[in-house]
């Protein structure tokens, strides 16, 4: 493939809207390099890595809304992008997968950095394309333009996801000095109309009318990239008709009137318990997936009628084996229906108010009282102090839960991501790092663990300047939570297998990578080192360092607290 | 799948000669985990991050020259074992890779860690099993004991290689206290008999009879690994019928009497030449891939007769466009039938050996006069020490071809390992950390570059311990090899997207993981410190910091050197 018709992709992808590459380095990419480099319209990172370059991708693209290009040379760079991919297939972030490939002649020649990349992401793509490496038939180009137009279009649709291109490349790669550069702005653009899914009259009539039928509704919100135009939809309508919002702390729906942001602690008590007081006749459910356990337990035990609201996917989510109804309306479309429905008594939506506050007023009065230092009181302590407007980013697995049950406050208006596509820990930092670099006006927190955030070390790895990135760095010297768990607890294998014992603490890393650290294991430190941490300009790690048996205790100690 | 049944399958691997398990933490996988870390026959190793635990499983598969279980949880942790499964299927290594899955009734139901896990390696395992989830019928039972039985073989045939098991689970997960554990002896096992193929008579005579036409005629040893009875053979058969034998470093075929082992050196000036005397008749290769991308083009040029002896794959390869005969006849059959065979004039063997004369003199000549310090100078001093009979991994990219043109003193029987399979930088510590583990009654050293070093810095987060791997780091801030190359050196992206400049350097590594440091950047500061190096009785890495600008001019110097 000539650097023309390489010049022409990158304008392809310019003119359709990309706007950030993350290139690692290779010489079989150079002509992707040299064209995404050179082009006007790119912010181009390079980053060698490429299991992080994935990652940072995935951040940014989150940040920007927008598909972020990865480009990686031959052979086993490729791989080393699955995790990401998944992530962005389940998560649905669009990301274009650019790989170079060998010429077909050398594959399974023993040549260096040659493997079987056709379709290499295997179901976790959304689309796969193998360009043809020889372009020098008209046909042959307008194929291979019209397929990087169609992976652009499938990127962005309406379940956006990552796309993989894959590139054959023969020699040579690197343009002659002195020869022409340039790109044709007439490349062939082909853009899709957008369109917006309503349901029909009579669809409509039948599920107000089911809908009117019901007194115990509530809606659930699953982890998306909610519009600030449907939320501001679901506030209304869950307002005037009384209905209770499901929002754990990955849906971002904290901030809604209605919202039930400690699910997972109200149904501790309740997914076993036989009153119908709390149960909701019909769920009307949105978005993807929720972290709370105890609240997906009693969904799946107590609801026997979901009516689901998505576009529609390739698959049937029906996590709580209660579906009864896919709506592919668009959500906005669908909510806009409820306008004039007749509200609902209040009494349902109290029930729930009540379960909250009282959840809300436990976990405070548990969390804030002086016990032992532990991780648990000193994150809730953290978590308190973030400041408005800011993003907050959680890492698998305890991370995650131990933000769940503290909730955020609601006046804060903080915005939560977290990597629940696959629930993997293998990209935090990279997602976070991504993130922080794409939307720079911002504050970033990120809240992880030792196994996570050692696990993505590389992702300090480049040379990008950012100051708006604090780690919170939870370090119990292994993955606590198969200590939270009755089956490992017991087992013999608990130290080395399940909690893998690690004795690394980043004082060494932050030192290696220019970052200010900061360690706590005390409150009074943790007290004195807040301050800095909020208000220092720079990169920081705050390290909570905890004992993991007094973290265990004080957790089981909550649980019971919440049951009493 | 009940705890019975897993014990049955680790109980299948144990008595089918599996002695060693890398268990990445996780839940799911926690009946696999008990299963095969409470066996009494098995090692088990706890690796967090799974990219390093495959390369370190890879690592010791090849030491022990025996499948080596891998066992992950389900979600990405599988995804992050792709690129060594891929490596291990190009380089022929036995990997049987476990995967626990989530049941099927879970998957793209938004649960955590649930991906689409069947088949996910593609088209880089051998095989790829999806075991059944219910295994209360007897037919059913004896269907899953007999995948793990094929498996296996598949993993240990001719061609060995990664075969994916996946194993869906369904809670609980953990044995109650108390409950009954055991392993049955009267698993069902299935054993595949050895044989050992050779030409029919018909084929051997008509082999022979053209073989007897030919005077010139040359070995060639790809990579791969040989067995003693098989290099002895060649040398045999070599030096009785003076024929001369391709042997870069990767081969290890540079003990050999007859082994040219500088080709990549002599055919800088030869593949373009015109004259017959270097070029074979007849190229007789074993093995896979060569490094010497000199004598790649050389033989590429002037060859158009070539046998290959090799086990079946499932891939015709034709790396120098001249093969004839694909002879799947064993290396050691086919050998032994040239016993009687009429030896060749002497002209065409004292050609090369004086060719490869001349290049190491060349070499020694060039490396050994002082120059300003640089890295190739001083890995040729460093490689004059290496202690006889140690291991030596060589990293891709630039290592690997400085190693190629220093060569390796055949008296000191060093044997060469490099991730030539795809050739990737990913895995180069983790390989030779699960090497040295598993071979720990040997030296081993690495040779690595700074990009693949601190691309695979994970290698080191482990809890075991290891005191006979020393490393040598070739620190130029950067992917130097892009350097040498004339196109990338040529534009302005240069440092930033080719070579990717970084500024680390081991030392905070060494400080977290507790390794000696030494450092290196000038002549006297290396021989000081050689002593110590060689000497210490724990790891080490010796880094060597040099410029990379002069290191881009001695090597054109060098290039120059040959040529002239």
């Amino acid at each position: 493939m000539s650097q023309i018709s390489i010049n022409n992709i990158a304008e392809i992808c310019s003119q359709l809207g990309i706007r950030k590459a993350i290139i690692s380095p290779g010489s079989r990419n150079a002509p992707l390099t040299l064209a995404f480099s050179r082009h006007p319209q790119f912010e181009c990172f390079s980053i060698s890595d490429e299991r992080s370059a994935a990652f940072i991708g995935l951040g940014m693209a989150q940040a920007d809304k927008n598909p972020v290009a990865l480009i990686c040379t031959s052979g086993s760079a490729a791989l080393n992008y699955a995790p990401a991919v998944a992530e962005a297939f389940f998560q649905e972030v669009p990301l274009l997968v650019i790989t170079a490939d060998r010429p077909p002649e050398w594959i399974d020649q023993w040549d260096g950095q040659t493997i079987r990349q056709e379709n290499i992401f295997g179901k976790h793509a959304k689309k796969s394309y193998h360009l043809p490496i020889d372009l020098s038939h008209q046909d042959v180009r307008m194929h291979a333009y019209r397929m990087v137009n169609e992976a652009i279009m499938e990127c962005n649709s309406d379940a956006p996801g990552p796309v993989h291109l894959n590139i054959p490349f023969r020699e040579p790669f690197y343009p002659t000095q002195g020869s022409e550069w340039s790109y044709n702005k007439d490349v062939p653009i082909m853009i899709k109309s957008t369109v917006e899914t309503q349901l029909s009259t009579n669809a409509a009539e039948k599920l107000l009318g089911e809908f009117a039928k019901k007194s115990r509704i509530a809606f659930l919100l699953g982890q998306d990239d909610y519009s600030d135009l449907f939320l501001e939809l679901v506030d209304t309508v869950s307002q005037r008709l009384n209905i209770p919002v499901f929002a754990d702390v990955i849906s971002n729906g904290h901030t809604l009137k209605n919202a039930v942001t400690l699910p997972d602690s109200i149904c501790m008590n309740h997914h076993t318990a036989t009153d119908e007081t709390h149960i909701p006749e019909l769920l009307i459910s949105f978005g993807k997936s929720i972290i709370s356990k105890n609240l997906k337990l009693f969904l799946r035990k107590n609801v026997s009628n979901q009516w689901h609201v998505s576009v529609e996917r390739s698959f049937l989510a029906d996590p709580f084996h209660s579906l009864k109804q896919l709506i592919t309306a668009s959500p906005v479309n669908f909510l806009s229906l409820f306008e004039k429905a007749v509200e609902k008594p209040s009494g349902f939506l109290e029930i729930w108010r009540q379960s909250n506050e009282e959840s809300h007023e436990k976990t405070a009065d548990f969390l804030t009282e002086q016990k032992i230092f532990n991780e648990f009181s000193a994150l809730n302590f953290i978590m308190k102090g973030l400041p408005k407007e800011s993003n907050l980013h959680l890492a698998n697995s305890l991370s995650v839960r131990y933000a769940n049950f503290i909730g955020l406050n609601p006046d804060n208006k903080i915005k939560v991501w977290a990597n629940r596509g696959t629930s993997g820990i293998d990209g935090s930092n990279s997602t976070a790092m991504g993130h922080a670099l794409a939307a720079n006006e911002k504050q970033h927190f990120l809240i992880t663990g030792d196994v996570a955030f050692f696990y993505d070390r590389n992702a300090f790895w480049h040379n990008y300047a950012y100051n708006n990135l604090k780690i919170i760095l939870i370090n119990n010297q292994g993955g606590s939570i198969f200590r939270m768990i009755t089956g490992p607890q017991e087992q013999a294998e608990l130290e080395e297998f399940f909690e893998t014992r690690q004795m690394l603490n980043a004082k060494s890393l932050c030192k290696e990578f220019n970052i200010l650290h900061l360690e706590a294991d005390s409150y009074s430190i943790l007290e004195d080192h807040l301050e800095t941490f909020y208000q220092t300009k720079s990169t920081v790690i705050l390290e909570i360092k905890s004992n993991s048996k007094h973290n265990q205790q004080i957790f089981e100690d909550f649980k019971n607290h919440l049951k009493s």
